[in-house]
This record gives C-alpha cells, structure tokens and sequence, in this order.
C-alpha cells in the first residue's frame, strides 16, 4: 500500500549551554546559504525523530546530544522556500567546553551569545523564542 | 529542489470530555480494520499539522476543536505496518454534550470511558497515556 504524498519531515535542535549561548552552524547551502541556523536536516525514513536529531547534531557540529525535550512542531507551509517541510524542534543541553566542529551542511559550527543579533535561516528565531520559553519556565518553577 | 523522501506525516487527536471520556472511532479501513482508534489521518501537502488534525477530527466525527496542545510525536519505525509514519498527536476538550457523527475513515466515533478495556490502533494507547499525563500534570498544578 502506497503511502499518500505528505510534507517532508525534518528535525531541528536548539543546544544550549549553561550560559545561555546557543549552538549554531552557518549553513554552506542555499536556502539562507550563509545564515546561521539551528542544526537539523530531513529525517531518513527507517529513524526516529529523536535519532534523526541526534545524526544531524553529530554530522553538522560533531558533538552528541542526549536528553531531547521537544519544543514544537513547524508547519508553516511557507517556512520553507523548497516547499513544504515540517520540522520537529528539539531542546538539548551541552556543557560549555564542548567544541563543535563543522562538517556536513555546516560552513562552520559555534556557540552564539545574543543569536537576536543574527538574522537566522527559515523560522529558527521562532523555535529559539519557543525554546527560552520553556527554559525560562523551568528556571522559575 | 526536489525534496528527500521521509516518512508520512500524520496527526492524531485525543479528544477529552470534563468526565474523562476520550472521544475514539473505530477504523473503517485495514490496518487495525473493526478497532478503536484516535481520529487522525495523513498530513496534506500545504496545510499545518493543527489544521491537518482538525480536519481529520471533522472528517471523522463530524465535530470542531479548537485550542490544540501537543502531546508528542511519535516516530518508531513499525508504529504502522503501512510503512515509516510518524505522528504528531495532539490534545483537544470538548463538552460530553458534542454529538459525533462518523465519516470518511471512521466506521463509527463515540465517547468510550474506559479505553483500556479495549484493543487500540497503532501506537494509540501509549498516545493516550501520555496524554492522561499531561492532564493529571494540569490538575495537580
């Protein structure tokens, strides 16, 4: 049984520090070729959302991740200029002193204080407002 | 730019009345033909993951929600012997007094109070599980 034709299903992971910088890569390809963005990519089929997560985090920035909370889903039909992708968002934190290193997609991978600053790629800056939300929730629970 | 392939995108809705009822239809079509299930479907190309559920909530039941919660989103790999579909499920409330009326995929939709005396679809009692935990979270709140 075929199954229908639905948007194509991507991961994003916003990794702070304690600090409160973010891990961001500064995409090598079109779209936003040059922009910072979160690291993500598509999910292969046969990989859970939360592997697919942790492949691109390790491609794009050589570093692991663990504990992923999820922040969202995107699904904005025009969140991205290809067509449509819809991504799940997820939330992970890395000490400080781990060093990313860029590879993959990545032009390069590095930690980012006041990512406000930056214009960033596809809707990240609304995943990274989604994502202090709830770090900022936890803090004052 | 053609897109990669990934899994299907579908929704799931968990729909609670104030007695604690869940809203289930039972499914048409094979997989899980004859069994209780969450109203949910396939994501269509250019709609949001909230208007992809609402729809398949009034396809199937013939009922409107609104306020839409995400519960999750579910991922492994054999969750559906159709191939790799991963869902996002949602929570929604409605009155007891909502009347569903089955359509489209749903062979009938009803209000079940106990639906772990029952056999669900796919990976629907986890859904539901994790669904009673966020409600139980908002009570004890």
């Amino acid at each position: 049984m075929a199954l229908p034709k639905t948007p194509a299903l991507t991961v994003d992971c916003v990794i702070c520090d304690a600090q409160g910088r973010v891990l961001l890569i500064r995409r090598k390809n079109e779209p936003f070729k040059g922009a910072f963005a979160l690291p993500g990519g598509f999910v292969d089929l046969g990989e859970t959302v939360e592997a697919g997560c942790r492949r691109e985090v390790r491609e794009e920035t050589g570093l692991e991740v663990r504990d992923l909370r999820l922040i969202g889903v995107y699904s904005d039909p025009a969140r991205d200029p290809r067509g449509h992708t819809v991504s799940a968002a997820f939330l992970a934190k890395l000490p400080a002193a781990a060093n990313p290193t860029a590879g993959d997609d990545a032009a390069s991978a590095e930690w980012v204080g006041d990512w406000r600053a930056h214009p960033l790629a596809f809707d990240h800056a609304q995943i990274l407002e989604d994502a202090e939300k709830i770090l900022h929730a936890g803090a004052g629970a």
